[in-house]
This record gives structure tokens, sequence and C-alpha cells, in this order.
């Protein structure tokens, strides 16, 4: 079966968009469309450009017998200046507002285009990074894991407050709750990570940092590095913070119970060296 | 600024792809690239014509002031077969093997790329469905509903095994636990679903079906309706099952324990009426 250009155009963008970072043969896509490498060479290059300057990402080009192209998911600063803007405003909502000064998040993490362009963000913060898996833990941050993980093209694993038979044997950890101080465990499937996975850990909000910490603990128990850290919402009013090196994207300045307001400011998304 | 019609193509199939059952008006897209409708409209037919061809999905058009067009995520019979097929490969690895006949199955959850085919194939089945929520139980669903959540375009809500102060007001029920028998608790945020709703109820696995009827009662709390039910494994050996119209992807026929042999078929993707 023969295709057109535009045919091809539009089969590869998909097919591209869908596999993220995985390394794509120019062979491959010449016997697909049984067009010769030329022709898909130059749609490439179209393709590219298109996604440069519309934000959606970029290819990279490997040259050579074993090379081909691959899809990075990268949002542009524009994107990500609108978007963290956009999130700002609906964070800093009055009826979010709960008991003891939490906020109601839940609705966004179940929003998969707010999920998607969540993804794509903190995807595009650690797009130089080796990231070899996503650790994040039960029950909010699963979304968070999730949407990034489809960006970098990498697995996630879930650690979770109790072992479940369906985990099979676990390694378990104890740690202190920054919010409740109290000694709180994280279980984590024994074949859930390798030795010597580079771990990118997330999770939808950090104030004092003692979960991120207790999952950093856990990494130790399986000899896997940590690769960064990611949170959708940092908290300010935390006395000490156990983690200093993360990406947030955005920041709760003030939660005031008393006039009912919220205040919410960029994260540190554009400012880490 | 003016865009070649191979640019369009391009930025037209990612922005449809990333927004699927959107409606876009034919003006939105004839102003974004500088181009008569006419041309929009052209391009817009060839879309069409490549994601039926290639099993992407198709494109529906709605005709008159208002109207405009939609993308509609749809896995192809042959996709559905060949990624099914995969899926009962890969699960009855022996290695998936636990204590007690259970399998392990959460690295299936967290690769993204399966996820994404799970999430296609099950909103194919409720594709002419009206879906207005997905709902999922703690842990090992949400993945699912997070993916289907992406071809429907719809948000999805989880529902935990306790109430959490980040949740605010709760709606809480107890329902018998197919497995274990023992009485167990299920909790739903109140401002999560609105009365009316009609909701696809999604889970990894069903047995017995003690969970998902869990949340069936909880749809009557809420005045909400069931739309549907999808599961990605159910299993054989129910003595009898609570729930009869789902819609499951592979279905687990024995777990043999002495011999280590798993055996796994097709689910009722491709056979119901």
């Amino acid at each position: 079966m023969k295709f057109r250009r535009s045919e091809r155009l539009i089969d590869m963008t998909h097919y591209l968009l869908e596999r993220p970072r995985e390394l794509v043969s120019l062979t491959f896509f010449s016997e697909r469309y049984g067009s010769a490498k030329s022709s898909i060479s130059e749609d490439l290059a179209i393709i590219k450009e298109t996604f440069e300057k519309q934000g959606i990402g970029t290819l990279q080009t490997i040259p050579g017998a074993s090379g081909g192209v691959k899809y990075i998911s990268k949002a542009s600063i524009k994107d990500a200046k609108d978007f963290i803007g956009e999130l700002c405003e609906l964070i800093a909502s009055a009826d979010r507002l709960l008991p003891g000064g939490y906020l109601y998040l839940t609705d966004l993490l179940g929003t998969p285009h707010i999920m998607n362009k969540v993804g794509k963000l903190l995807a595009t913060a650690f797009a130089d990074s080796q990231i070899d898996v996503i650790m994040t833990v039960a029950t909010k941050g699963i979304p968070i894991a999730h949407a990034i993980s489809e960006h970098l093209n990498v697995p996630f694993v879930i650690v979770r407050g109790d072992s479940k038979v369906t985990e099979g044997s676990t390694v378990s950890i104890n740690y202190v709750s920054g919010s409740t101080k109290r000694i709180q465990t994280m279980v984590l499937s024994k074949r859930s990570l390798n030795e010597g996975a580079k771990v990118l850990i997330v999770d939808d909000f950090m104030k004092a940092g003692g979960t991120i910490t207790g999952m950093m603990n856990l990494l130790d128990e399986f000899n896997a590095t940590l690769a960064g850290i990611a949170v959708l919402v940092e908290s300010e009013d935390a006395q000490e913070r156990l983690v200093d090196d993360y990406v947030s994207l955005v920041k709760l300045m003030d939660v005031n119970m008393k006039n009912k307001s919220i205040k919410v400011v960029e994260g540190n998304y554009f400012y880490r060296d």
C-alpha cells in the first residue's frame, strides 16, 4: 500500500506522539509507507520544524546504521507560563478550602487534560536527566506519576501505606510524616524496582517533605538512585524543609481560613539553576 | 503567520489527538493557520481518511454554524485482537504467580504504553455510550481509569478505603469483599460526583464482583447512574458473580500453583451483544 506525503505526515505524527523517546528507524517508516528513505527524511524535517514551532516538542536524529529518530515531548516556556498561571487561578479558588487549612485538589488530579499538561511540564523539567522509572506514593500522586511517565515513556511504581497480597514480597520502611509527626509505614513491592535504577520521585503536595524523604529512604533499600523530585504544589509554611532540590509547578503561600483567601504563586519551575 | 498544508496536517493531528470528543470549530482552525475554511475542510478529510485507515480513530463532523469536528479515539478490531493476544501472553507468565493463587499485575499497570492501549480499547467499547465520569477504587484501578479518561476526555474519581482530610466531606458505604467475605468500607468525596452523572465503573480485576457492586451502591448514594462496567482482567472461578453486564479484556481461566501454570484467554470484549 502506497502512502501520499499528507497521509505519511499524519500517521507519523500520531506514531511518534505515542512513543516519546523511543528510537524509530528510518527503515521502519520506509517499509511502513513503501517510500524511499529520502522522502521519509524530508517528512521528518517538516515534522521536527512544526513540532518546534508549535511548542509540541522536538525530534532528535541519531545518525548511523542503528540510528533513527526520537520524539522528545517538550513544553515551550510560553505554554508553561500560561498553564501555570491557569493552575494558580484554579487552585486559589476559595471553595477549595477545607477544615484545618487543607485544600481540595482531587478534581484537578482527575481531569485528564490538566494532568497531561502537568505531565508534559514536569517531563520537560527532566528532559535532560537519565530517568529509568518514576516513583510515587498512593493515592493522589498516581495520576501525576502516570502523566509524567507518558511523556518520558518510562514505567512508574506505586508505594503504598500497607502490604497487599497482590504485590508479592515487599520491602517496608518507617518514616515520620511531616504534617502529623507520626511514624508511618511505606511499602514497595520487591520486584517493582531494579538495583541501580535512576528514579524520579513524584508527589502531589509537599510541605515539610516527610513523605518524599520516606521515598528517598526506600530508594536506598533497593540500591536505586535519586534522579530528581517533582511536585505539583509546594507549601510555603514549612518550618524546616527536609528536601531542597526539587521542581514544583505552583507554590501555596498562604491559606487564611478567616477571610477565606488562598495565595498561590508560580513554583520554582522557571527559577532553578 | 501562514501555514503550509503539511504543517497544518501535523499540527491539527496533534491538536485533535490531545482533545478526544472535544468539538473544534472550522473557524478556530481557519484563524489558527490563516487559511480558508475550504482548505481546512480538505485537511480534515485527509486526516479523517488516514485516522480510519490506520486504526487511530475517526473524525465526526457536526454541520451548521455551531458545528465543527470531533476526534473519536477508536481501536480497530485487528489492533484490539493483537493487543489482547499480547496481554494474554504477558499475563500467563509463570513468574507472576503469588502465594494463594494471586497474580502480580502491578508492572502492567505502571507501563504507560500498555495502559494507553488498555484505555483506548475500553474507551472504544463505550464509544457510543454517554459517559460523564469514570469511577474506580484505589489503588490499582487508578491507572486504568486514568487511561480510559484520556481517550474519552472525561474526568475520573477515586473511591478510597478510608476518609482523608484532603477529600473534604465524604459519603461512605459498607460492602462485602468478594474474596475475603469481610465487611469493608468505601469512601468518596461528596463534591466529586454530581447528581445524575452517568458513570463508567472501572477496576483492574473482577472475581465475584464485590468491589464493583460496592461502587454501584455508592452511585445510588449520589443519585448517579451506571453507564457501564469495564475491567482489565476477569477471573473464571467465581461461584456466583454479582455483576453480569461488563466488558473485560482478558479472562483468567485457571491458576495452578502445583505445576505453575496460568491459563488466560480473551475476555468478552468481542463477544458482547
